[in-house]
C-alpha cells in the first residue's frame, strides 16, 4: 500500500520525501523500491547533498549501480561526480557494459561547460527516410530518451544536419522525407562552451533542447531546458553571492559555524583593507589634529564612494555576463562611466555643499567635503566599471573584484582623496 | 530574394535583424512581410522596449491589428500593454472578433502574477475517449497552441482534472481511453499567484509547462517554459539591482544621463544618512579632540560593519526568494544569525585588537576596536537579516532594505557603538 502510494507521487514530490527521511527510513525505502524506481527518486534530488556519499553507501553496491544505469546519464554523473574515485570506479565494473560506457563518456568534460550538463540520450535520425519512419523509430526509442520532442537529423558520419520537433512531424504527411521538413539551420553550442553562453543561447532561441557538437560538427549529446533553468539559477546566486561577499549565498542546512565559514573570508581581507586605511588617516593627523571637524565626514565620504563603485561594479558584471561588454570597447565604456560619475558626483557634491554649509555655516568645509564627494564619486565610478572589466579581458574571474572589495578600495581611494584636499587647502580652515 | 533569405532564418535571429533596423529600413519591412510573418518577429522581440509604441506606428492600424491578432496571445498582450489606452483600443476595435476577445480577457491580470504570463492557447480534451481521437484533436488544433507537448484533460465544466504529456500519449495503444493513461495528480498554480512561485515549482517539477487554474480549479490557461526562463532571468536581475543600489542594472541603450538616474536615487539617500552619521560623530568632539588617534579607525568599523550587514541581507533576501525563510520562525533565523555574528565578530574582534596592539602599541585603543567590531558585527548581521525578514512578514517590500541602506544603517549604528564606548572609558586612553 506504501508503495503504491509514493509511487503515485510526481517524482519532485518523492524526491522532497526522500529527502526528508532518516538513514533507517530510507534503508526501509530501498527494499520497498526496485532500483528503477529509485532512479526517478535520485533524478529529482537536484540539490548536491554534501551526504551523496553515506546515502550511497547506505545501498547495496549492486543496487547502487543498478539505480544509477537506470538514471538518466547527465544526472547519473552529477550524482557520480560527488563520489570518490574508488566507490565510481566499483560501481562501473559492477554496472552493465552500456551503462557504463555511456556514463564514463560524460565524466571526463570540464565542470561549468556543455559537456558537463549534457546527456547522450537524444534520437537521432537519418534523413533519407519518410516521417512514418521517423515516427516508428521515436516511439521504439522514447523509452530511453531525455526528449522525443525534438528529433536531430545526422549525415553518415554523424554530423549534425538538421532537426525537426515532434510537432512538425505530427503534422507533416506519413510519406513526406525527413530532409523536406526538417529545418537545416540548427542552432547548436560546441561541447567545450561555457555553460553561461548555453544558458543564454537557451533562452533567446526559447528551445526546450539545444544540441552540443565537437569541431567538426558531430553531435554528441544535448542539454534539456530543465538543466539550463538550474544553471541560470546557479549562476545569478553565484553573482549575487559574489556582490555581498559571500562565498555561498545559497545555503540549506544551514547552522553558526557553516554560515560563518561562508562570510569570514571576505570580512578579514577587509579588516585588513581597513587597517590600510586607518594607516593612511594616520598620515593625515596633524591634519585633523588642526581641524577635529574633519573626523565627522569621513564616513559619509568613504559610504557614497563605496556605493557608487558597487553601482557601476553591477553594471558591468552584468554587462559582461550578458555578453554586452564583449562588443564594445573598453575605451567607450570607460566614456559612459566617466559621464556618469560626472553627473552624480556633481549632483551629489553640490548637495552636499548646500547641506553642510547651512548645517555647519562654514563654506570651505562644507566646499572641501562637496568638492571631495565629486572627484571621489567620478574616481570610484570608474573603478568600479574598469577593475572587473580589466580582470575579463585578461581571463581573470572578476570574482575577485566583489562588491566588498571595490567597496574598501574605494573607501582608501575617497579618504586619500579628502584628506589630500583638506591638507593642501589647510590654510583655510584654520 | 531578401524575403525568403529573411524567412530561412530562425525567429530569434529575425527579431535580432528587426530591432538593428532604422525607421525606414523597417517600413521597408513591412511591405515585404505579412502581418503573419511579422507576428513571428515580434514574439521574439523579448526586451520590452520603450519605443513599442513609436515602432507600432509606424505600420498602418490594420497591418499593426492583424500582426497582434497572429502573435501568440501572451506575447500579444505583452506588447499591448506598452502602448496607450487609446491606442490598444483602436487596435481591439479593428480585430477580429476571435482574437480581441481572447486578448481582452488575458489584459486585465496584474503584473507579476502567473495571469499576466499565462496563455489561453492550449490543448484540452475530456477523458472519456480514447487516444485515437486524442491525438486527432491534437493535430487539428496544433497551428494554434503554444504547445502540445502536454494535453490537459478537463470535465464538462472545463475543471481540470488530469494531464498527458504527448510522449505517453505517443507510446500508448489507440484504443486506451484517456482516463486510464493520463495522471490525475495535476500540479497547477493559481491565477494570482506570483510568478516567482511559478518559476520555483517550474525549476522544481521540470515540467514544459504549467497549467493555471482559478479557484474552483478551471483550467484558464498555460505558462510555458521560456517565459519562466525570462521571469527567473527578470527576477534574478532585480535582486541584483537591489543590492547593489541601482534601479535596474540591466539596460540596453545606455548613455549617462538614464544611468545617472538609476543611481542617483540610493546616492541622495545616502547623502542624507551619511550627514546623520556626521552629526552623530559631531556629538562626540570631545572625546575625539582628546583621542585623535581614533578617527582613523572609522571606516575600518563602519566598513566592517556594513558588509556584515549585506551578507546577512544577500542571505536572507535568498532566503526568502526561495521560499526557505517561510518556513521558519522569526526565533530561529534569529537565533542562527546571533551564532553567526558571534562567531565572526569574535573572530574579527580578536585579530583586529591583536593587529593594532602590534602596529600602535597602545591596548586599550586595540581593545577599543577590537571590542567595537565584535559588538558591531552581532549588531549588523541581526539587522542585515532581521530587517528584510519583518518587512516581508508586515508585506512590505524587502525592497527598501536594499544594499546601501542595510550598509549605512550599519554604518551609523557601529559608529555610535565605537564612539560611545571611547567616551565611556575615556580615561583609559588618556
Ligand atoms: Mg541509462
Ligand atoms: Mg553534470
Ligand atoms: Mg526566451
Ligand atoms: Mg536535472
Ligand atoms: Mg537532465
Ligand atoms: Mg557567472
Ligand atoms: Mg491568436
Ligand atoms: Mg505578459
Ligand atoms: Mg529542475
Ligand atoms: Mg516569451
Ligand atoms: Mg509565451
Ligand atoms: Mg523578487
Ligand atoms: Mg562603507
Amino acid at each position: 500500500k506504501f508503495r503504491l502510494e509514493f509511487l503515485d507521487l510526481h517524482s519532485y514530490d518523492q524526491a522532497t520525501f526522500f529527502l526528508s527521511l532518516e538513514e533507517e527510513q530510507r534503508v526501509t525505502l530501498y527494499h520497498f523500491l526496485s532500483p528503477e524506481e529509485m532512479a526517478t527518486v535520485f533524478e529529482n534530488v537536484e540539490q548536491p547533498e554534501d551526504n551523496y556519499q553515506d546515502v550511497m553507501a547506505e545501498m547495496t553496491p549492486e543496487y547502487a549501480a543498478s539505480m544509477l544505469a537506470n538514471m538518466y546519464v547527465d544526472d547519473a554523473v552529477d550524482v557520480l561526480n560527488e563520489l570518490d574515485k574508488d566507490q565510481v570506479a566499483s560501481y562501473l565494473t559492477i554496472m552493465d557494459k552500456e551503462s557504463a560506457t555511456e556514463i564514463k563518456e560524460l565524466l571526463h568534460y570540464e565542470e561549468y561547460t556543455a559537456g558537463s550538463i549534457m546527456t547522450t540520450e537524444f534520437i537521432a535520425i537519418s534523413s533519407n527516410q519518410t516521417v512514418k519512419s521517423a515516427m516508428a523509430i521515436l516511439k521504439r526509442e522514447a523509452p530511453d530518451a531525455e526528449t522525443i520532442y525534438y528529433i536531430y537529423v545526422v549525415d553518415e558520419v554523424e554530423r549534425l544536419v538538421g532537426v525537426i520537433s515532434l510537432r512538425d512531424l505530427i503534422i507533416s504527411d506519413d510519406d513526406t522525407m525527413i530532409a523536406e521538413v526538417m529545418s537545416d539551420r540548427v542552432v547548436s553550442v560546441s561541447v567545450g562552451e561555457d555553460q553561461e553562453e548555453v544558458a543564454r543561447k537557451m533562452r533567446d532561441y526559447n528551445f526546450l533542447a539545444m544540441p552540443v557538437v565537437d569541431f567538426q560538427d558531430h553531435l554528441l549529446g544535448i542539454i534539456t531546458v530543465d538543466d539550463i533553468v538550474d544553471v541560470i539559477d546557479e549562476e545569478a546566486s553565484d553573482d549575487y553571492s559574489k556582490l555581498a561577499g559571500v562565498s555561498d549565498v545559497d545555503t540549506l542546512d544551514y547552522n553558526p559555524i557553516t554560515s560563518a565559514k561562508k562570510r569570514l573570508p571576505w570580512l578579514i581581507i577587509l579588516l585588513f583593507l581597513g587597517m590600510m586605511t586607518a594607516s593612511l588617516i594616520g598620515r593625515f593627523e596633524s591634519t585633523l589634529d588642526q581641524v577635529p571637524v574633519l573626523a565627522a565626514f569621513i564616513p559619509l565620504i568613504a559610504g557614497m564612494a563605496g556605493n557608487t563603485g558597487t553601482q557601476a561594479l553591477a553594471v558591468a558584471v552584468r554587462g559582461i555576463a550578458k555578453g554586452e561588454m564583449a562588443q564594445q570597447s573598453i575605451i567607450k565604456i570607460l566614456g559612459r562611466e566617466l559621464g556618469t560619475g560626472l553627473i552624480t558626483g556633481s549632483s551629489s557634491g553640490i548637495v552636499a555643499t548646500i547641506m553642510i554649509y547651512l548645517w555647519k555655516g562654514d563654506f570651505y568645509v562644507a566646499l572641501l567635503v562637496g568638492f571631495s564627494i565629486f572627484i571621489s564619486l567620478i574616481i570610484a565610478t570608474l573603478a568600479g566599471a574598469v577593475i572587473p572589466l580589466l580582470m575579463h579581458k585578461v581571463k581573470i574571474d572578476p570574482a575577485v573584484a566583489s562588491g566588498p572589495f571595490i567597496t574598501t578600495i574605494n573607501d582608501i581611494i575617497s579618504t586619500l582623496i579628502y584628506f589630500g584636499f583638506a591638507t593642501l587647502f589647510l590654510s583655510y580652515f584654520l
